[in-house]
């Protein structure tokens, strides 16, 4: 039986144990959404206060280089790639996900010698496939999604699969790829590979100049705290930066954009990605945000993610009220990220429920009740508590009066 | 001649003279560059604060829908659609105006039954015809880039052009365009019209509905002030709504964002522009930067505006040391949008020297100075100030030892 002194005594000798005053969170709220929306730290607060008051303010369109916003994009994306396993200058940060997507599998299609298929798993994020499906339809002929089961990605690789689209940890269920093997077997039959970092950045180790992954995107919001819709990422492989080609070529992707030169030559390295001008003030924060990774390392991190989930899931084990809250996804937490899902019938009712009692998840239709563990402010009495007011609400049949399964609010 | 005096006395009949207390700008600024970027207002300095301390950080994932996020896009939409002569519903802030053109372009593409060629100016800002280059190459013939002089626009105009691209406001010379009569003449011939606003919103009365306008975009952080790299905007008619596509389709432009389907189905509204999650805190600065046109219209910003430039002009000719300024683009300035740019031998040199006398103003390659007019924090007495500086500058041959011309900086 797992005791509450064993929460106290973890949590004493947690080497992260103090980061979670970093975190403007309330007492009294388990924040277990971390994988959604990461909360507030003081230094992104002391960065926002500073890009506004001693930045813009002060110095006002000088600050573009006096204060180097110009180089926020890439400067970001070195940050990023100490975080990602990749070398410095194949990362940028731009954009949203979304649009990062059709970047890069405009840009992975350009290096597949003339093969159209780009498979993705029927489950993935939709943003993933509905980017492929746009791209079809400008492509006319050229670019073609098809679908195959999470279960069979290794499967259904063929020699006429021009790109992958994989997100490495699934959004609802959590499971976790494998983005060495999956990318060699794909590089084996040609196939350019594009990794959705979105629920992994910064919580799962990720190598990916070691994996030779060819493309990634992700966003900076969830386990890496930066804010709100703050501004994502893409990786390019530096084998691949002289020969692709990238359909948002935008200004500020141009070769020297301050020419203003009426034909577009695109840049030579990771900044052909970008587009448009950034926003500045939400990139600062994330610049800010992503200064914690100097400290910690990501291998610190999923050590400690790893032992909360499995504190968590043995202790909701040993109460019988849980019974009804089935685990998806795999049993084996090195098979996971950083985030347990469970069905529940009630799962939109017992979510509500334990809002109001302080344990903050999510709820994805049509059954399925989400826990974020982000190590960088959660601790073992955390879990403790979370799940002490799980098997309460459970006792008390709170699910059920808290209503039906709807609509899934906020990813 | 005109006196300091005559100054001082247009000041004091000045109704926008109190809106210079809102804008954070230090004394002894006269700030020419708000063409550029804009200046911090305290409404968005406490905008930024409340976002954060307020909503983020108390409420975190219950923000999204507590502190109304996810409509932030289309709610900034319906307040743009107030400045630029638009029923609501109609506009979505969102991206950067680069993607916007794209999105936009290619759904004026999608309206022109077969016809490929998008007919835009030689010298318009350049990402408006690099992203042109972008689609064609993704197209493979079924988008073709043509070119025309900006003073040959409407004898250029043929049944074989599908999309006209055009800026309301020229980002060099300043000439404003008449966006009436050429939207007319476009659609007379069976053209489907893109307007990019970037240097006109906020500052010229726009009128996009009754223009017959297709399709628009533009950016934030200008005259609007909405900060650095702020979100842009995208207009689409709604009389377009229903049969257009546009091929960025991400999760949060589809119908029923939160069921997750893996099919794509666009949203029948403004927000199928909508494509990933957007960056929520520049966006609140945004949101709190247009408040100030529920007080002030567009029309008083534009004739305070064109009697500033007066005023600057006047003055400026009274001087003989300044005749090795020549302005460029219409001497009526019924035909410039809020901008005044004056070719001189060294442009660069008079720019850095006049920046440090507290005139900020720009420099664009080869030998352009540029000033921006922005009436809300601008008064005559500025304006007697910096031809003072001017003169001064000139008449001490600052320009010389200021170094050559070079390259452009930050727009």
């Amino acid at each position: 039986m797992i005791s509450s002194d064993e929460a106290v005594r973890l949590d004493q000798s947690d080497p992260l144990r103090n980061y979670r005053r970093e975190f403007l969170l309330a007492e009294g709220t388990c924040y277990l959404d971390g994988n959604s929306l990461g909360p507030v730290s003081s230094r992104v607060a002391e960065g926002l206060q500073e890009v506004v008051s001693q930045q813009w303010q002060p110095d006002l369109i000088a600050s573009w280089n006096k204060h180097g916003w110009i180089d926020l994009p890439l400067r970001i994306g070195d940050q990023l790639a100490r975080i990602l396993g990749a070398g410095p200058g194949q990362i940028v940060c731009c954009d949203s996900t979304s649009i990062n997507l059709f970047k890069a599998i405009a840009a992975a299609l350009s290096l597949s010698q003339g093969r159209k298929k780009v498979l993705t798993t029927a489950d993935n994020f939709p943003t993933d496939r509905y980017m492929v499906e746009g791209l079809s339809k400008l492509m006319a002929g050229r670019c073609e999604l098809v679908s195959c089961d999470e279960a069979n990605i290794l499967t259904s690789l063929n020699d006429e699969i021009a790109v992958l689209v994989l997100t490495q940890v699934n959004f609802r269920t959590g499971r976790l790829l494998d983005m060495k093997a999956i990318t060699q077997a794909a590089h084996d039959l040609g196939i350019v590979v594009v990794w959705d970092l979105a629920h992994s950045a910064g919580i799962v180790p990720i190598a990916l100049d070691d994996c030779n992954v060819d493309f990634a995107v992700g966003c900076s919001y969830k386990f890496l705290n930066g804010g709100p819709g703050a501004p994502a990422f893409i990786y390019a492989a530096k084998r691949h930066l002289g020969s692709l080609e990238q359909p948002l070529s935008g200004w500020l992707g141009h070769r020297n954009p301050f020419d203003f030169s009426p034909d577009y030559e695109a840049h030579e390295g990771i900044a052909q990605f970008l587009c448009g001008t950034q926003a500045v003030i939400s990139m600062s924060a994330v610049e800010a945000a992503l200064t914690l990774y100097d400290e910690v390392s990501v291998e610190q991190l999923r050590e400690k993610s790893l032992a909360l989930m499995a504190f968590f899931l043995n202790k909701l084990a040993q109460h019988s009220e849980t019974s009804a809250l089935h685990l998806v996804g795999p049993k084996n937490l090195a098979q996971r990220g950083s985030q347990l899902a469970f069905e529940h019938e009630h799962a939109y009712g017992l979510c509500q429920a334990l809002i109001k009692r302080g344990v903050v998840g999510d709820f994805r239709a049509p059954n399925i009740l989400r826990f974020g563990f982000s190590p960088l402010y959660l601790s073992f009495q955390d879990m403790d508590f979370a799940v002490d007011q799980i098997v309460q609400s459970l006792a008390a049949g709170e699910a059920i009066q808290s209503g039906n399964n709807q609509r899934s609010l906020v990813t």
